[in-house]
């Protein structure tokens, strides 16, 4: 959501407030309840997820409020009727919500995200819950991917034009939190603090009358440290005339086109032989994480990635569900639900979550207990964290912390984990029964 | 862009603006400039693709500003300097932009927008056009597909829950224009005026003590016009539930889950014999244009459409790119410009388009002129109309309008575009030159 946007809450599917309406009449409304956000698989068949947009979820639901102008267009176009309205009015969530920590890795099952709190309350808040971690969870996913087959060299989120305009400030954040050192959308920057980074595209070079004078241009006014686009003609003469211009400290070019192993390996021979030693070379041009590994033998310094980033590469939704899990029956006693069509079975009852740890502290399964939490084998790491307590916000965890928790988090993974293949989960999943 | 949101200025990469300070500081900034927005190909090899997002482009122009709030945090970032920061503080798109209408087709190298005025001006906005472009045309290819798919049954539009939340907004919107029937996003409804409807989830059905329970809450709230989901347990009980409480004056159910053809054949079948034969059946579960194609046969009346239409069904942006095609001289004359590098090589020069229709008014031809209109053959119709005008909007199309121009363009186009298999663009795209 952008700022200055007073309410989340028409971002939000038309049957959520339909379902208010029945239940509001049935009285059922009222039940307590729990709801689980998760995924039933890893899409894409990735070895793990990662969980990103719980800070702008919580950002959500305190913006969750039905304002005058919310009613009135919900009066106006006959969405609901007016005991629903009233209802509505007064909505502000007062439940609880326990989760994964931003930046966390999940497997199938895991129980990102359990909201606690009446049928009334918990049900409305579902599609954007799932949009929001849907998107954000897609995006760092294929982050940490692009990430790893880096291996140490730096990558830039460069996808904006690719992406519907506020997407690509959430992509930003989420490619952030997954290792990304920096974005182009400043907006990203505003909002989240996020380093930002550019220089110069190819309009800007063919705007001047040769290649010479926009990187006259660009030098005199960036400095020798910036970066200059070398492929709009012919990539030898300029990178000759780029040395020309800056001097061996020339900071970096970009190459946007081409072989890319075999124009890194040119490019970077002639900057050598031209005293541009410390001159870096950063490509572009459609990476994923497939082309990132493809490179890590050329002389490449950092990874300029677009498209593939702000669509999941390949995956562009978590496909994460939101499911009713318990609710209050008419003894006031929580009882079990879950639903029985075939290929959607979902798993009842309340969960915790365990990420279980050899004794090198390598994860070994994703342990999740049904109405209790599992038994601690000693290394076990607890992987919720309350993040609602009775409506309000509790998390302070801050973006850094999300990235260091990511960090944290694919390190403790086996190294299966960082192949980039189809295949299974790195770890299985284990569900621990009360009844057992 | 979210209402209420002041500026869309920062919805944009760092580079243009870096580019912006050194174009100012070498005086190239000034320079009448034409930009072109256009797709090189038709991603996802698609027989044609679908012109979504004016709107919104041209409000997002509007809203191009930097306020104070703005300006402090370039100049805290350090992202540009103090004669760029004034620059920027006084901007204000003042050229000219030609374009496709909303709704209306396109093939490779249409030039869906032209945009002219200084370098300045022109550059800074490619990041958003891009962004909302690409985005919404993404989603509108993949809708006007399934439209092509589902014949004469509608289509309602159901992903908000698998993308960011505000794409949500914008997919909604983009779906509409391709001729989906109706949303279930609320804010779509609020914000553009497109129809929303819904009815009820799993969770509804599992809150209450008995599928009955909840039938009867849904009917004695909703009317017995509403839509029971009929797959949370076994189908042909709830059928049959379904009938009893609601009578055979049911509006419909919904099937989610399970093998939808043979699925929706007994159910048909089981309503007809219990009376319930106006009682129409809805289909939701992972549809995308092949599956509602398998499900012609099928006794299906509506088809509810998430993940694949949010995403593109497969290719979630349109790889439109905005390129310099001309630019001011020395000597104040244009001069048309292209970068060459190998595969990103661009047409230099101000487009003109028309679709060229045989005598029975179906298209043989995307016609582009370069620097002129090309010669009409009789029967051709302009495809550019004037957007902006000295920096005013002078474009009055509605939302309707795009969605006729849809309706008509697909109409028009030969029989071989409605195919869903990978293949080449409907119709040629032909360049005629100015020095023919």
């Amino acid at each position: 959501m952008a700022p200055g946007t007073a309410s989340t809450a028409l971002l939000t599917d038309h049957y959520e407030l339909t379902m208010l309406q029945a239940s509001l009449a049935s009285g059922a409304a009222h039940r307590r309840c729990v709801f689980e956000l998760f995924a039933r698989r890893l899409t894409g068949d990735r070895r793990y997820g990662v969980v990103a947009g719980i800070g702008r979820v919580l950002d959500a639901i305190r913006d969750f409020r039905f304002r005058p102008e919310e009613i009135a267009f919900l009066r106006e176009t006959q969405v609901v009727d007016e005991p629903t309205l009233e209802y509505l009015e007064g909505y502000r969530f007062t439940g609880s919500i326990w989760g994964y920590p931003e930046g966390e890795v999940y497997f199938p099952g895991s129980p990102i995200l359990i909201v606690e709190g009446t049928f009334a309350e918990a049900c409305i808040l579902e599609t954007l819950l799932l949009s929001i971690l849907n998107h954000d969870s897609a995006v760092a996913t294929a982050a940490s991917r692009m990430i790893n087959a880096a291996e140490e060299r730096p990558c830039i989120e460069m996808g904006s034009r690719r992406t519907h305009e506020d997407a690509a400030v959430a992509s930003a954040r989420a490619a952030y939190i997954a290792g990304f050192a920096s974005t182009s959308n400043l907006e990203a920057g505003r909002r989240y603090g996020v380093p930002t980074r550019g220089t110069s595209a190819h309009s800007f070079t063919l705007l001047h009358d040769t290649e010479r004078d926009a990187f006259v241009a660009q030098v005199d006014s960036l400095g020798k440290g910036t970066t200059l686009l070398v492929d709009t003609y012919d990539v030898r003469e300029a990178v000759r005339t780029a040395v020309e211009v800056a001097g061996p400290e020339l900071g970096g070019v970009r190459l946007d086109s081409g072989d890319l192993v075999a124009q890194a390996r040119e490019v970077r021979e002639q900057l050598d032989e031209l005293g541009a030693t410390t001159t870096r070379i950063t490509v572009t041009s459609d990476l994923d994480e497939f082309a990132i590994a493809a490179l890590a033998a050329a002389p490449v310094d950092g990874y300029g990635v677009g498209t593939s980033l702000v669509t999941g590469s390949g995956v562009p939704t978590a496909g994460m569900v939101y499911k009713l899990v318990s609710r209050e029956g008419d003894d006031g006693a929580q009882v079990s639900v879950a639903k029985k069509a075939l290929n959607k079975a979902s798993v009842g009852g309340r969960k915790y979550a365990m990420r279980r740890l050899d004794e090198r502290g390598v994860a070994e399964a994703e342990v999740i207990g049904i109405g209790e939490q599992p038994d601690n084998d000693g290394n076990d790491r607890n992987l919720l964290v309350e993040l609602v307590r009775g409506g309000e916000v509790v998390s302070t965890a801050t973006l850094d912390d999300a990235r260091a928790r990511h960090e944290a988090s694919v390190a403790e993974l086996p190294a299966r984990a960082r192949r980039l293949s189809r295949g299974e989960p790195a770890i299985p999943t284990v569900y621990e029964d009360d009844e057992k």
